[in-house]
């Protein structure tokens, strides 16, 4: 069985690495060089020139790049080169239309391509604990799943492909009005000259609870935003799930609104601040 | 010691029968008699036939009524009542200012008045598992504090007056933005097409993870809402922080637009609908 990782960034990187460690080769490319380098260093295999000399006569690509540009463009380029029945793994967090499309293309060659976009951050990454929600073809899902138990725990098939991608947009749905509601209650805790560590005791164990609450409240209380998962990947995310979210009817009025309060940080220059940085917006 | 418990609601009932239960006989009050001759038939002591009846010589009163009015009227009655040196304790959810107005007037007559609203619904109140959040005189609090261990487990002295009620109004506010975020998460699911339990499973171990969804995504999948706190208490609160708000200069943009989403709850309806409901006003 051939393999190869296209991708080599935070959350790319340490996936790439665990399938490594469980012993397979890999043939890698990086849009930045340095990093495929540094992967082979580190894990052996094969550092490639283009996306598409990685994939030439593989099995299985794996992929996590940028956006649906990125994935338009490595995806095509690897499912060209895959082999025969071949399936293409789309780690990356893009738009239901792309994967459809890509599916669609990939089909019409014999081959297969499954959206996969993860949750679990780098942390989950560099923990092999990654949730993966996927869509597209049952078999082919079948097929790569035991590969991506390498780096992830929490693997699901959701439907036919888009399926993955809709679910990871219902992912960042809950945690965009869950992220503002938080700061708001510690805006207001500030103002009202409560000490917010006693306030998180006092309100962590009930109703309000929640993972943002149990990992993001202290770092919050402390201004520190310079980690986790970035307000412009998060802007990107939104984006999706409100062009879909027009296409599908449905009514996001917090979360266009949310949507709009991280352009706020990005214009206070925290595009690359953690998703909890709405704070420092209603401190500013 | 001579105790009194005044409001015996869904709420007060079962935390004054955890006090009777502990040993201790209660002079009690509720406005609807029928349900202090209920109390008295299953827990003993006596049914009282005014708040100042029933505080009348009492050490400790506890209550627990519905607003900023009653907790003037029946709070008033108490202190005049009450032992020198005596201390009501007002589990309402309440304004800050009403707790400050009631504790100055309290201690200008040698008594205490002690801010000490809830969380943890009926289900903890049943349960002697509620959260207390104080405000008020520490040295009365310390007194009280073994009275209230009945029927709460995390029990905690915020601040000055009105300390508790605060921290209460942060617990509404990160709750209402997550259930919002919710709503919009499972509304957003159907219209993808997606299967709500599915969704459940991929995103609720991760960054997304709430008590809210972990309670309550089921339900609201079922259209279940006959349940749970209903969302004209919801709204009272909302009314109470955002009155709060502007006084203390918090902007609270997604707490002020889910008041109004509740608002079109109660328009259709759903005023005693769990806050969960929000679900429903988006699916209409």
């Amino acid at each position: 069985m051939k393999l190869a990782f296209i991708g080599l960034g935070v959350m790319g990187f340490p996936m790439a690495g665990h399938l490594a460690k469980a012993g397979h080769s890999l043939a890698v490319f990086n849009r930045s060089p340095e990093k495929a380098i540094r992967f082979v260093e580190a894990y052996g295999g094969v550092a490639c020139r283009s996306p598409g000399e990685a994939a030439h006569g593989c099995d299985f690509v794996m992929m996590c790049v940028g956006d649906d540009h990125d994935v338009r463009s490595v995806a095509g380029q690897a499912l060209d080169e895959l082999a025969p029945g071949g399936v293409v793994v789309d780690h990356t967090t893009a738009s239901a239309k792309v994967a459809r499309e890509l599916a669609e293309r990939a089909a019409a060659a014999g081959k297969v391509f499954l959206d996969a976009p993860v949750s679990g951050g780098q942390a989950g990454a560099e923990n092999g604990a990654l949730t993966i929600m996927a869509g597209g073809d049952p078999g082919a899902f079948a097929r790569a799943e035991p590969l991506m138990r390498a780096y992830a725990r929490n693997i699901r098939l959701m439907g036919p492909s888009g399926a993955g991608q809709l679910t990871k947009m219902c992912n960042q749905i809950a945690i965009a009005g869950l992220v503002q509601g938080l700061a708001e209650a510690q805006h207001f805790a500030r103002r009202a000259d409560l000490d917010p560590t006693e306030v998180y005791e006092a309100i962590s164990k009930g109703a309000a609870q929640s993972w943002q609450m149990d990992n993001r409240w202290a770092t919050m209380a402390e201004g520190r935003f310079d980690y986790g998962f970035a307000v412009d990947w998060m802007r990107k995310d939104l984006g999706l799930v409100l062009e879909e979210a027009r296409a599908n009817g449905a009514t996001l009025s917090v979360t266009a609104l949310v949507d709009q309060l991280y352009a706020d940080v990005q214009k206070m220059g925290g595009g690359r601040w953690d998703t909890s940085s709405l704070v420092k917006r209603l401190e500013e």
